[in-house]
C-alpha cells in the first residue's frame, strides 16, 4: 500500500491517518457491503489525491499540513466514482481485484458507492464550512459527471475530435486533482495567486496523467499482462487513436467498424500502426508539453521542501516509462 | 400534476416554483439524460416533501414561506433515491411512466441519479451555510441509504421481525418526510420544541404513509389494475404479511417457500387469508394509531392557517380509503 510513497516516510504516515479516517468512517451497518468497501478502500492505489492535497497545504502553515479529513474527502470523491464508473463498464476487476460489482453484484454497488457519497458530503461539511470550497466542491461533482458523460457520449463515435477528448478527460480525471491541488493551497492559507496556480498545476497533472493511462493503453509490453486495447474494444477512443486517425483515416477506420470483434492479431496491428505512423510518440509529447507547464508551474511556488517533494512526485508520477 | 393539492392553488403555485427550480438546476450537458430526468421530475407526483416544507415554514416567518430552493432540494434528494432503487429493484415504470433505467439502461441511471444528488448537494449549500441542517442533511442520507440496505439484507428472510420491518421503513421513507418537517420548522423561525415537535410529526406520517402503501399492495381492488402482492413475490415482506405470519406461520410460511414462483390465484389466496385473519386490519390500525399521533402533535403547533391545512393534508394523505 502507498508503495508509491515508500521513499518519502512523513507522507506514508500521513497517508495512514487519512486511510484510518477513511476505514473509521466507512462503518455501514450492512456487514456485506462494509467488507467490499473496506477491502475496495484500503486496497487503495497511490492515493495521489490525498498526497497533493497534503504537499500543497504543506507549502504554506509553516509546513504543516491541512485537516486529513479533506485529504480523506478527495481520496472518497474519487472511490465512489470508481465504484459508479465499474457499474457502467461492466468491469470486473480493479487494480487486479474484484470490484464491487463483481463481489455483490451492480445493486449494491450502487448504493456502496451512494454511501461514500454521503461520508464524503459529511467530511466536506465538517471541514469547509463558511469557505468557498462546500460550492467548489458540487461544481466539482458536476463536472465531473458531465465529462463521465461525455466520454460516454462520444463511445463508438469515429468522428469524435481531439477537443471532444480533452473535455471528457478534463471532467473525468483532471477535476478531481485540480480540486486537491486547490484546496490544499487553499487551507493552507497560500495567497490567491498560489492557489489559482495549484488549481492549474492540478489540472495539467491531470490531464497528462490521463494522457500517459490511455498510451499506456496502447503499449504492447502488455500484450502478455492484460487484455490488449482494452479502451478500443469499448468504443473508448483515446488521443493515441485520434491522432493515428487524423494521419491515416483509411486506415483507421476499418479497425472501428467493429471495435468488440476485432481479433487479438488484429488489435496488435493496430497498436503496432498506431506506434509506426507516429501517434504514440505525438501523444507522449502532448503528456509531456503538459508536465513541463505543471513543473514549470510548480517551479513559481514557495521555495519549500513541500515544492522540492511536488517536483519529485509530479517526475515519478508522470515521466513513466514506456 | 399536483392533482393532490387542486383546492389549494396558493400550494399549486408554490409547488409550481419549486418544480421550476427543479427543472432550472437540472441542466446537464447530455441531452438524452437531460429529457430523461426532466421527465421523470416533471411527472412528479404530489411532491408532498417540499410540500410539508413549506406549511412547516409558514407557521412561522409570519406566514411566509422558507426557501424554495430547500423545497427542491428534499424532492430532488428523494428523485435520486428513487432512480437508484428503481435499478436496484429492475423496475420498468414508476408512476406508470418508463423508468430512467428502462428508458436510458442502468449505467445511465446511476449517472442520472448521481447528478441529481449534486444538484441537491448545491442547493443546499446555496441555502443552509452556517446551519446545522447541512450535517443534518448528511446523517438523513445515512439513515436513508441504510434503510434501503435493511430492506435489501431482510429480502426473503421468513424469520424478518416486525421491528426490522419498522427500522427499515423508518430509513427508506420516514426519515425524509421527517428532515422535510423539521427544516420546514427550523427554517420558519419555531421554537426548539416546535422543531422537535416537526420532526416527529413527519417520521410518524413517514411510517403511517409506508404502512399503508403497503396495505395497498395488499388490496385485490387492485388485481386488474396492476400485479397484485408484488413486494411478496420480490421477497419484500411488508407489515401486513408479518402480522399474518405471527397469526398462522404454518399457512404463511408455505407460499414463502418460493415466493417468485407464485401463480395469480396462490396470490388471491393468500391476499384474501391476509384479509380474513385480521392482519390487513391490524396493519391499518397501527398506520391509523402513528396518524393520530401525527394528527394531536399537528394540533400543539401554533394555530395558524398553516396548521389547519396540515392537519387536512395528513388526513387527506393517510385516511385513504381501502
Amino acid at each position: 500500500m502507498f508503495d508509491f510513497w515508500m521513499e518519502n516516510r512523513d507522507m506514508m504516515r500521513q497517508l495512514e491517518t487519512v486511510q484510518n479516517i477513511m476505514d473509521t468512517r466507512l462503518e455501514i451497518d450492512d456487514p456485506e457491503i462494509r467488507e467490499a468497501i473496506k477491502h475496495f478502500a484500503e486496497n487503495g492505489g497511490k492515493m495521489v489525491r490525498p498526497a497533493l492535497f497534503l504537499l500543497f497545504s504543506q507549502l504554506g502553515n509553516a509546513g504543516q499540513s491541512g485537516d486529513p479529513r479533506i485529504a480523506a474527502s478527495l481520496e472518497l470523491l474519487h472511490l465512489a466514482t470508481l465504484i459508479h464508473d465499474d457499474i457502467i463498464d461492466d468491469a470486473d476487476t480493479r487494480r487486479k481485484q474484484p470490484t464491487v460489482q463483481a463481489q455483490l453484484g451492480k445493486d449494491t454497488a450502487v448504493y456502496a458507492g451512494d454511501f461514500i457519497y454521503t461520508v464524503y458530503f459529511e467530511l466536506l461539511v465538517e471541514t469547509m464550512a463558511g469557505t468557498p470550497f462546500l460550492a467548489r466542491n458540487a461544481a466539482s461533482m458536476k463536472k465531473i459527471l458531465n465529462g463521465e458523460l461525455t466520454q460516454k457520449a462520444l463511445m463508438y463515435q469515429t468522428d469524435c475530435t481531439r477537443e471532444q477528448y480533452m473535455q471528457a478527460i478534463a471532467g473525468k480525471t483532471a477535476e478531481l486533482l485540480s480540486l486537491a491541488c486547490e484546496e490544499g493551497a487553499y487551507f493552507g492559507g497560500l495567497d490567491e495567486e498560489n492557489v489559482l496556480r495549484a488549481r492549474q498545476i492540478g489540472e495539467h497533472i491531470g490531464l497528462a496523467f490521463q494522457i500517459y493511462d490511455d498510451v499506456l493503453n496502447f503499449s504492447l509490453d502488455f500484450v502478455n499482462e492484460k487484455p490488449i486495447l482494452t479502451d478500443v474494444t469499448q468504443g473508448i477512443y483515446t488521443l493515441p487513436l485520434l491522432i493515428a486517425r487524423d494521419k491515416e483515416p483509411a486506415v483507421i477506420s476499418k479497425y472501428l467498424e467493429s471495435p468488440q470483434a476485432l481479433t487479438k492479431p488484429e488489435l496488435i496491428e493496430l497498436a503496432e500502426f498506431v506506434k509506426s505512423c507516429g501517434a504514440l510518440d505525438e501523444a507522449i509529447s502532448e503528456a509531456t508539453h503538459l508536465t513541463n507547464l505543471a513543473l514549470s508551474d510548480i517551479a513559481h511556488l514557495p521555495d519549500t521542501t513541500s515544492r522540492k517533494i511536488l517536483t519529485e512526485v509530479t517526475n515519478k508520477l508522470l515521466k513513466r516509462q514506456f
